[in-house]
């Protein structure tokens, strides 16, 4: 059911309301639909260029959730939710990645459009020329959005998740295979229940700089 | 008003209602309660130890504002808009930021928590000594949390946004003497309501890669 909204009100309900879960309950899993919601968020979110530039590996396999644990602190949500996020930057922005996604574009809309054919040759010219690794943490900027995107909205279907970056990504690369495809795994977010009682942080305050230490006006 | 949720649909509404608008009604103007709770999605974002390693400058001065569309490939929602959101991530990892944050934490809390001290200390021992750019690097991935935060607050409040990395950051971080504080700008966020007549991209599909181009599952 979909709600009509007036205002963010809502949204910063769920903000307040979503935690780091430090315990998850491993006899809860997510259901496949609240999964899939997550996912389309973090499809939908915007990117540089709209070109999306990275992917995201869900895994459910039991085994393979335990071997990123043992890379990842050992850190228990990994295994104790029921899904593993993975998302993984391109290492570079390649000639054939730029063109596929304006080939995409053109394919969608149904015709070309000059301007936009200007834009892509102008990050042709500019984009796979620049350092892989500029390009790879450009990239990973743009993870982070579609990371963003995918806690607030696991908040509104109710599931907890732990935004992760301690795992030895080159580990998880290897697990994974990602460098093969052009991947670099940036960070990961274990989706499951909060099982509050284990959970040291489930009934701490949530604490961020008041409005006056982060904000600032240019009246 | 408050909504009760029960699912992430409306906020997939949102993200579809969104689009990277490319012109903007300069006769109207965002209100300021609105602009206060974009503002507070950003503060309740997420980041990586809950350091919020970045600040947010709201440019509204015009002068300003023109100043900043010089830089910014002369792209007129600069000053359409009604104002202007400046991303701007720490330059470095500094112990007096980590100890400030942990400090404040420990006070809000009321209380010190003997992990948490130790996770201070693990901080304290690995960050500062890394390469400023690493950390800015860092930094910047968890400031475009918070710009994906803002992009889907502004939607919820019916506000058209523009996610931006087409300017000259050594340029802004000049006008807005940002490297005197220890910021670089990294994005930066016009806030406005679309003109739909003048916009070309006002009314054209969203496209995003299919599912299978961007999700991948290990079972």
């Amino acid at each position: 059911m979909t709600h009509t909204h007036q205002d963010a009100t809502g949204l910063l309900d769920k903000l307040q309301w979503r935690y780091a879960t430090k315990k998850m309950d491993p006899a809860q899993s997510v259901p496949a639909d609240k999964v899939e919601r997550i996912l389309e968020a973090i499809r939908l979110a915007p990117t540089s260029s709209g070109l999306q530039p990275f992917e995201v590996i869900v895994v459910t396999n039991p085994e393979v959730r335990q071997r990123i644990q043992a890379i990842a602190w050992n850190q228990a949500q990994v295994t104790e939710g029921s899904h593993l996020l993975v998302f993984a930057a391109w290492d570079h922005y390649t000639a054939e990645r730029i063109n596929h996604m304006f080939d995409l574009v053109n394919e969608e809309r149904g015709f070309r459009n000059e301007g936009w054919e200007a834009y892509r040759q102008k990050l042709l010219a500019a984009y796979p020329n620049r350092p892989a690794e500029q390009n790879f943490e450009h990239a990973a900027r743009q993870a982070y959005i579609g990371l963003g995107a995918a806690v607030i909205a696991a908040a509104f279907e109710q599931v907890d998740s732990t935004p992760m970056e301690g795992f030895d990504p080159a580990a998880l690369d290897d697990i994974l295979q990602l460098r093969a495809r052009g991947l670099r795994s940036v960070a990961i977010l274990p989706l499951g229940y909060r099982q509050a009682d284990g959970d040291w942080l489930a009934n701490l305050k949530k604490v961020r700089r008041p409005r006056e230490q982060f904000i600032t006006e240019v009246r």
